[in-house]
């Protein structure tokens, strides 16, 4: 059973694990309007395109609460500017955009049944409850047909954090590494730091030792020894935003894995749901990449580790082309990176 | 001109710039032992493979001053046990053999002669003295051989520090971009952070602010984005062993650098003096890497960023095998990474 709970809403509050603390503290970051939760995504108290798809859902909720006492007028007019704000807070993942687009187009419904703004906030914050919970019973389905590709003894490469920690739950790269452990399955997990903000060593090493799941943590950069050596059966990782032709967005340092597992022939799975898919995207090319603040490099933890005053580049993805992609993994099946399967998904 | 002095000699102590508080310190570490010298290699208060064959030779001086007053059977005996001491210190770059090697030859010799331990440490001392300036002489004539390969407008990648920090004052795969700049050449350089250490981080982008040369800070991961893009023309890295055949291990790292660079057709060099070939190292597999501790990985500046108790795998160096080299630059001229061509500069 996992026991890691990324969000919990109680009281009309968003409690959110403040990933920015772990592994060194489990506290929780309290959202009390919107705007707070803007600043969790951007700031990334919490991250993961899954987890922040429902994050930005429970945002609308707790905006319609805010304006719950609001002529009609005044409430479509602030909850339209909440949406609009919450899309803002980061621009790579899709499944942010997916989640306030649902939102938008049933607080659309409602309004347009002249409900009051009294009745709007319990239907909305039910629709985010929904939108969770679906989450994790996709991550569930997902977990089963990434796990026919675990063999017993693999030894298994990840990147990032795709753990409960990610989503709402369970985990998409991480839930399917998680559910062949709890298929009793005897196997290894290399974790990749993951730099800049080390979410391999702070939060994917933290879920792992929970789960007393044998791993061992390594520099980014090590990661090309273990595959060269045939260290490494298998490859996992997420995706922020995954094109219509299968290109795909997610943490920067991906690519670099992807043409390492092509050359050496390692399968290399990309973990996502659908809600993932930007199906409007033709290819990685149409993917906004975010560029992140230069103290995500010359700082760690508040400790300062290069001079000041220097130019940084530091993407906070990249985009690893079809071709390196052996499959991906989603709630409906293991498809191919390629435009005629990935059509064949779409809901 | 270069400002830094990595290491100095006075009044029979040699302090060397403690490179674990750049940049945020300047500092000076002073060994007044071999033993002292045994720590500063060890604990990585200098690094850099020219450097540590440097201090290395002081360490043997070091070590006939302190048994000057001893007989000479005594004293044969403890500057024995310093050298064999002194080459334990680390196992992987070739140098600090290289230059053990050199003293402990010379030290026979004077010994054979029945020289008095008070004339021996003067005749030592100045060895150490000499191997520093040849090897500084040696930095300019492979900066000058390096520098041919840059044109103006380039835009270089380079890992790890191997620069004046890295040797004894001007820098292998650094003195070659130095050279360029001094030549007044247009040049832009990507400086990889290079994990754990980040001795991209703190050294080299301390080095690059300090000559006021254009450069940005990259975690090591999106160096295959920028390779990809196009948007790096050459790839300079240092050696610590270069095996016969041109198999070169180096800061863990290069081996995936090499990968992209050979993928996308950009030149990658290896620079380094003569004194890191190891002409006995059939090939990469005769190269020993050095595991260093998992501290270096879960701590940054005694902040911890991973949990406590977890396995990591955290190698020093790794093999870029000869294929994926252009050339090695040497004080002898660029050659091929090949038999053939490195036993021509066998000394």
């Amino acid at each position: 059973m996992v026991s890691v709970k990324p969000l919990k809403f109680e009281d009309d509050e968003l409690l959110l694990l403040d990933q920015r603390k772990l592994p060194g503290k489990e506290e929780y970051f309290t959202c009390k309007t919107y705007q707070d939760v803007h600043f969790a995504i951007k700031e990334m108290v919490c991250r993961g395109a899954p987890l922040i798809g429902a994050v930005g859902a429970y945002g609308v909720a707790l905006a319609c609460r805010e304006f719950i006492n609001e002529s009609q007028e005044k409430f479509q007019q602030e909850t339209k500017r909440a949406i609009s704000e919450l899309s803002s807070a980061r621009p790579t993942a899709v499944n942010l955009f997916w989640a306030l687009n649902k939102m938008n187009k049933l607080l659309g419904q409602v309004m347009e049944e002249n409900t009051a703004p009294e009745d709007i906030y319990p239907i909305i914050l039910n629709e985010a409850h929904k939108i969770s919970d679906q989450e994790l019973q996709r991550n569930y389905r997902i977990a089963e047909f990434g796990d026919q590709v675990i063999s017993n003894g693999d030894k298994i490469l990840t990147h990032c954090n795709t753990g409960a920690l990610a989503t709402t739950g369970y985990g998409t790269a991480l839930g399917v590494i998680r559910q062949a452990h709890y298929n009793h399955k005897d196997i290894f997990v290399y974790v990749d730091e993951t730099r800049p903000r080390l979410q391999g060593a702070k939060l994917t090493a933290w879920e792992l030792k929970q789960e007393q799941l044998p791993f061992a943590l390594i520099p980014d950069s090590s990661a090309a020894v273990l595959i060269k050596n045939g260290d490494i059966d298998v490859i996992f990782v997420g995706a922020d935003r995954i094109a219509s032709n299968g290109d795909t967005a997610n943490k920067i340092g991906t690519f670099m894995l992807s043409i390492l597992a092509k050359k050496y022939k390692v399968p290399f799975y990309v973990v996502a749901p659908v809600s993932t898919i930007d199906f409007q995207a033709k290819n990685g090319d149409d993917i906004t990449i975010e560029e992140r603040s230069s103290k995500e490099v010359t700082e760690i933890d508040g400790v300062r580790v290069a001079p000041t005053d220097i130019q940084v580049y530091n993407p906070a993805f990249d985009i690893t082309p079809a071709e390196n992609i052996t499959g991906i993994i989603t709630e409906k099946g293991i498809i191919g990176p390629n435009n005629r399967e990935i059509m064949t998904i779409q809901e």
